[in-house]
C-alpha cells in the first residue's frame, strides 16, 4: 500500500497553543486530529461526548499566517451530545467538545490549559510553582463487548480487548479483588466501566459506567506536626489541608529519643509505627470529610519525612539510624500498597516516598530539591529546612551536596527557659533600644507592639522559635550579650532589665518571659551546628559564598532573615536573595502525588546527590566550635555588614583570656 | 585484548551425562567449570560448602574416546569443607562437592541427577510422570558488605548488589515486609542472609545465614472433597497428603444448588467463599503438621477446580456461571497473593491456577491437560474425568478439544435408590450369573465375595458409583434389563430376585440393597450425557473411533472398563487402551506447583483447546437421546463384541413400539 494520499481539498487544522497543524480527512473529530497530531488533549471517556475533558475554543476570522480562513461552518454544527453536556454540567459559550465537533473546513483551535492532558497549573493554596499534572492514575471509560455463548473468554479478557481498542492500552495487570469488582461493574454498568489504570500497567479499579473523582494526599510526616493535602488526582486542585500533632512525641520530643525508645523497649517500635499510622488515618478522614468525600476514593498517598519518620511509617527498624553508620533500610524510593501499611483508604491505594538520601538525610530533603531544584538555580544556591535537625543542601548548577545538622530543638522553642511552639500569645519579634536598652516585643496573634498601650490587654504566654532568635540577635546587637555569648556583666548597671540568675546574668523581656544566660547557650548550639553543616558543604563545594539562600518549613517563613545573619545562623548574603521557601517538603510531597514524571526526576536526582555525613567530618567539630560564637567580621560578613553596625570584634583567645579575669 | 589464550597444558574437563566438555584453567572448581560450560549443576550457598546441592562423582581411568587419562591426582584432596558437610549431613564416600574440589588434571565428571537444577523426577506417591523440578521460588545464600559510614546506600542496595555479584541476579523487586525482615536478618546473620527469589524477579523471604526448607502445597478443590498435597520446593519431595469433604456441601450437594444458594442469597457468596478458604487453611495445617514444618513456611501454592470452585475460592461471582453465556470471570491464569484469598501461610505466600477453559470446564480440565498431555500422545486420545460433571478431552497430536457433560451426580452414588459415596461398606463389584441370575457381590473394604460363607461378617452399607454402573451392566447383560433400560416385565418369572416395585420393578442384590427402575433411568440420564459429550467432540474432531482412553478420577480409578463401555459410558475401544490416569487434575496441580516453566506450556495449550459448549450445541440433544438405551451393535462397537456376547439389539423403532403395545 502507498502512503495515504494527501487530498489537496482536505482541509487544515491548526492547534493553539502548540502549533501544530496538518490536513486531516474531512468530518474526523477535532479529538481524533488532535490525537493523530499528538496535540495533548484530554479525554476520560474515549470520545463520547460524556466527561467534558476535550473541550476546546474554536476561533473564526482570517489566518495570512496559515493562508486560511476560518467560519463558522468550519465545524459541525452544535450537537445534541453538547446540548447536554451543557445543561447538565456547563459549558462555556465559546466552548465545543472536541469528540463531538467535527472537522468540515480549515480549522484554527485552542486548547485551553485545563483541556491539557499534561497541563501547567499555577498553585495557589500551596506554595508550589508551576505543576504538571500528569499523576500516576488515570481513568478510561470503556465499552465492553458482552459474553456470548460462542466466545469462552472472560469478563476480564474481553475488557482488556476493550481497553487495547479504545484505549491503546496492553499487557495490564489487575488483582483478583479487582476482577471480581468488574464482574459486578460490568453487569451494573451494562457493559460500560470506567477504569483506573496504575502507571498505565495495572488495572487498579472499575466502577460502572461513566465514573470521576479519584483523590490522593500528599503526606508531610514531620517529628512534631504531620500535615496532608488532599488534591484531586484528575483536575490537580488542592481540596482540604489538614495538620495535627505527631503522636509519637509521647515516646520523646526529639528523634533520638523516640530511637532510644526502640532500643530499649524491643516491641517499641510497633508502638512508634502504629500510633503514626493511627494518625495518618485520622488525618486522611479528616481531610476526606473537609472535602466531602469517602476515604476509600483516595487511591494514592505521597510520604516524605526524615529517615527516622520514614522508617517508622514503614515499619522498618529505625535502630541502625541510631548509631553509626546509620545504615538506612533502603536508599530507594519506596512505593508499596496503602494498606501494607495500615493505611484505610481504597483497597488498591498506594504510598509512594522520595528515597532517604543518607542515614540522616531523609524524604524531606528530597521533596525539598524537587520542589526548589536549587541546581537549576543561578550561580551557588543554598536551601535550608529547619526542624529538630536542619537539613542542608547546596548546588552550583553542576553539584548537589546535602547533609544534616544536628541543631536540637532550640529553633522550635524548646529547651528555651519561656520557650513554647508557634502559637497565639508567643513572643515572635523583638526589638531592643540600643540606648536605652528598652525592649519592645510583639506576639502572634496580635499586631500590637509592647510600647502600644493595647498591648496591656494582650497575653503573653511565652516565646517562640523566631522570637528567641530575635531577642538573642538584638541582645548581641545592644552589646549586653558579649561575642563570645555571655552577658556583659556590666549591663547590671545599663539597664535593670539585666539582672542576676543564679550564677549568671538574665534579661528581662517582658514581666513573666525573660531570656537566660542558657537561652543564649542554646541558640549559640543550634546555631552553630547548623552554620556547621552548612561551611562544611561549603567546603565540600569549595566556596566562600553562596549566592541565593532558600529557608524552608514553617520556621524559615516566620524567622526574620536579618536576625539569623545577625546570629550567623546563615552565611553571608545579599539579604534580597534570602527567601522564604515555605513548606518545600510537603510541596515536593504533592509534586510526587500529582506529576508520577517528578518521580523519576528526584530519584534521578537524589542519586546525583554527594551525601555529607557530619558525624564523620573532623571540620565539621571544628566548623562548629568556631560558630559558638558571634564573631562577626566586616570581612567575613560585608554583605551584613553593610546594613548594620556589628559590635566589634573579639577573639576567641581574647574571649578565654577575659573568662580567665573575670570569673562570673 | 586478544582472547584468552588457550594453553595447551590446561586440563579438559567432561562433564557427564551431558558430555560437555572444554579446557579449564587449572585451579578452578568443578563449579565454576560448570556454570562456564552451562552444565546443569545447583547450587544454593553459591560454593560455600554449605549446601551440598553441587555433589559430583569424578571418575578415574582411562577415556580413549575423549584422550584422556584421570587418576586420584586430577583433583584437590578430599578437603575440610567435604569433611564436615559429610559427617553434618553425610556425603557418599565417591561424592565430592562441586564447589571445593579444584581442578588439577584432565577430568571426568558425572552429575547425578538430584545435583542438576532442572532434574526429573519419577513419582510414586502421586501418579506424575516424570517431572522436571524447576519451581518459581529459588533459594539464594549471600554475603552482604557491611554498611560504612562511607557509603550511604540501604540494606536493601547492598543485598541487591551483592545478588547481582554473586547470582547475577538484576531488577528485582521487594516490599516494605521483607525489607523490615532483610534489616533484621542482616544483623542476626551477621551479613550472611539466604533470600528467596520468585520469578527471578521478587524477593520475597529472607533468612539470617544459610537456610532450608521451603514449600508448597497443590490443592485440588473438588465440589465433593479438597485434596492437598505438600511439597519440598526445593527437592520436589512428597512430604504430606490429605483431603477433606468440601465444607460447601452444607450449601448444597451439586455445583448448580450451590450457585443458586448465591442467586437466593446475595450474600451468600461470602459463606461459600469463606468455608472453602477455611477448609483450605486446616488442610494446609494438617498438612504442616503431617510434614513438621510450620505452615508459613508454605510459599506457594496451586490451585485447580473446576469453574465453580475456582470462582469461589477466588472470591468471584460465580452466578455469571449458573445461566448462558456462562461468562467466566476471567479466563486466564490467575495469580495473586494467597493471602489476599485468605490463606495463612507465609506472608509472601502466592496462590497460582491454570486457566479456566470454559464456563464448564475448569482449571481441573487444564490440570488434567496439563499431566495427561493427550495431544503429545499417538493417535486419537480420549481422557475423561468423571465428577458431578464429566470433563471431556480430545486430541489427536494436532488438535485439541474440552467440554464438559452435565453428567449429574449418579456416578458418584447420589440419586440412587441405595447409592452412596465410594466408603468401606459399599458395593463395588457385581456379577450376575447369565442363567441363574443370582448376583455375586464385593464391598470396598473386604476381598470376599458375597457367594463365601465369610461374607456373612462383612457389613454392607449400600452401593457405590462403580457397583451400580456393574450392577446395571449386568443386569443388561441377563437379560433382565432391556436395551432401552426397562425391566424385562418377563424376568418376574426367571428369579425371585426381580420383584415389583410400584408400577416398575426391581432387582435385589443383598437384603437391604436392590436395584430400581429409578436407579437404572439416572445410569442411562448420565452416561447417556457423558457419551453424548464425547460425541460431540469426536464429531468435531472428525472421528468415529478413538485410539486409547483414560480415566481420569478416582472413579476413572476404581470403574471397571468392560462395565463401562457395556453401558456405553465410553466409546469403543480396545480395552487394553482404556487404562486409569488417577488423580490427573491433583497430578498437574503438583506439575504447576513444581515446575514454573509447566505453566506457560499449560498456558499456551488451554489457548489452543477448542472450546465446545454442550448447552448450545443441537447435536448434543441428538446424541444424548441416541445414547439413553443399551443399543449395542458388533457394528458399533465391534472390539467390545469381540470380548462379550451382547445382548441382540433392539432398534429404537422397535423399543418404541414395544412401549406402546406392553404398557409397564
Amino acid at each position: 500500500m502507498a502512503e495515504p494520499a494527501t487530498d489537496a481539498d482536505d482541509p487544515r487544522i491548526v492547534f493553539t497553543p502548540s502549533g501544530r497543524q496538518a490536513q486531516v480527512t474531512k468530518g474526523a473529530s477535532i479529538l481524533d486530529a488532535a490525537r493523530e497530531l499528538g496535540v495533548d488533549l484530554d479525554s476520560v471517556c474515549g470520545g463520547r461526548g460524556i466527561c467534558g475533558r476535550c473541550q476546546v475554543t474554536p476561533v473564526t476570522g482570517e489566518f495570512p499566517k496559515h493562508g486560511i480562513v476560518v467560519t463558522d461552518a468550519s465545524l459541525s454544527p452544535f450537537g445534541e451530545a453538547e446540548a447536554t453536556y451543557r445543561q447538565r454540567r456547563g459549558l462555556a459559550p465559546d466552548r465545543r467538545l472536541g469528540c463531538t465537533a467535527r472537522i468540515r473546513g480549515d480549522l484554527v483551535v485552542d486548547v485551553p490549559p485545563e483541556s491539557q492532558l499534561h497541563r501547567q497549573v499555577i498553585r495557589k493554596r500551596v506554595e508550589v510553582a508551576d505543576l504538571t499534572i500528569d499523576p500516576v492514575l488515570r481513568l478510561h471509560y470503556v465499552e465492553v463487548a458482552p459474553a456470548t455463548l460462542e466466545d469462552a473468554s472472560g469478563d476480564l479478557q474481553r475488557t482488556l480487548t476493550a481497553l487495547e481498542q479504545q484505549w491503546n492500552l496492553t499487557d495490564l495487570s489487575i488483582d483478583t479483588a479487582t476482577i471480581a469488582d468488574l464482574q459486578t461493574a460490568l453487569r451494573s454498568g451494562g457493559g460500560a466501566v470506567t477504569i483506573a489504570v496504575r502507571d498505565g500497567s495495572a488495572i487498579v479499579a472499575v466502577w460502572p459506567g461513566y465514573h470521576e473523582g479519584i483523590y490522593g494526599i500528599a503526606f508531610d510526616v514531620g517529628s512534631t506536626t504531620i500535615a496532608g493535602q488532599l488534591c484531586d488526582l484528575v483536575s490537580g486542585e488542592v481540596l482540604a489541608v489538614a495538620g495535627r500533632m505527631n503522636p509519637q512525641i509521647r515516646f520523646g520530643e526529639d528523634l533520638m529519643s523516640r530511637v532510644s525508645h526502640v532500643m530499649l523497649h524491643p516491641e517499641g517500635a510497633d508502638d512508634l509505627t502504629g500510633v503514626v499510622r493511627t494518625a495518618l488515618n485520622a488525618l486522611a478522614a479528616e481531610l476526606a470529610a473537609e472535602a466531602g468525600i469517602e476515604p476509600t476514593r483516595i487511591m494514592e498517598v505521597t510520604l516524605v519525612g526524615n529517615p527516622i519518620m520514614h522508617h517508622l511509617v514503614y515499619g522498618f527498624d529505625v535502630r541502625p539510624l541510631g548509631e553509626a553508620p546509620f545504615a538506612l533500610a533502603t536508599s530507594a524510593s519506596v512505593e508499596t500498597q496503602a494498606s501494607a501499611i495500615g493505611l484505610e483508604l481504597h483497597a488498591n491505594a498506594r504510598a509512594y516516598s522520595p528515597p532517604c538520601i543518607a542515614g540522616h538525610v531523609g524524604a524531606d530533603t528530597a521533596a525539598v530539591i524537587l520542589s526548589e531544584q536549587p541546581q537549576r538555580a543561578e550561580g551557588v544556591q543554598l536551601v535550608v529546612d529547619v526542624g529538630t535537625n536542619a537539613e542542608i543542601v547546596l548546588g552550583d548548577g553542576v553539584r548537589l551536596l546535602a547533609a544534616s545538622s544536628p541543631t536540637g530543638p532550640a529553633f522550635e522553642g524548646a529547651q528555651i527557659s519561656s520557650g513554647q511552639r508557634a502559637a497565639p500569645g508567643a513572643i515572635e519579634r523583638v526589638r531592643i533600644d540600643r540606648e536605652t536598652l528598652e525592649p519592645r516585643v510583639r506576639v502572634i496573634g496580635s499586631d500590637i507592639w509592647s510600647d502600644d498601650p493595647a498591648f496591656a490587654d494582650v497575653p503573653v504566654s511565652g516565646i517562640c522559635g523566631s522570637g528567641i532568635i530575635e531577642a538573642v540577635a538584638e541582645l548581641y546587637l545592644s552589646g549586653i550579650v558579649l561575642p563570645d555569648g555571655r552577658f556583659d556583666p556590666a549591663a547590671e548597671e545599663r539597664t535593670d532589665r539585666v539582672f542576676e540568675d543564679g550564677r549568671t546574668h538574665a534579661y528581662r523581656l517582658t514581666d513573666d518571659v525573660s531570656v537566660t544566660q542558657n537561652d543564649v547557650r542554646a541558640i549559640q548550639l543550634a546555631k552553630a551546628a547548623l552554620y556547621a553543616g552548612v561551611r562544611l558543604l561549603m567546603d565540600h563545594l569549595g566556596v566562600d559564598t553562596v549566592d541565593g539562600i532558600r529557608l524552608a518549613g514553617a520556621f524559615g517563613s516566620h524567622i526574620d532573615v536579618f536576625h539569623a545573619m545577625v546570629l550567623g545562623l546563615i552565611p553571608d548574603c545579599d539579604l534580597d536573595h534570602v527567601t522564604a521557601a515555605g513548606n518545600a517538603a510537603g510541596a515536593g510531597a504533592m509534586i510526587a502525588l500529582l506529576d508520577g514524571s517528578s518521580r523519576e526526576t528526584i530519584e534521578r536526582l537524589v542519586a546525583r546527590v554527594e551525601k555529607i555525613e557530619t558525624a564523620v567530618e573532623p571540620r565539621f567539630q571544628e566548623h562548629f566550635v568556631e560558630a559558638m560564637g558571634f564573631p562577626h567580621t566586616t570581612a567575613a560578613f560585608p554583605k551584613l555588614a553593610a546594613v548594620v553596625d556589628l559590635p566589634s570584634p573579639t577573639s576567641r583567645s581574647q574571649q578565654r583570656r577575659r573568662r580567665t579575669k573575670e570569673p562570673t
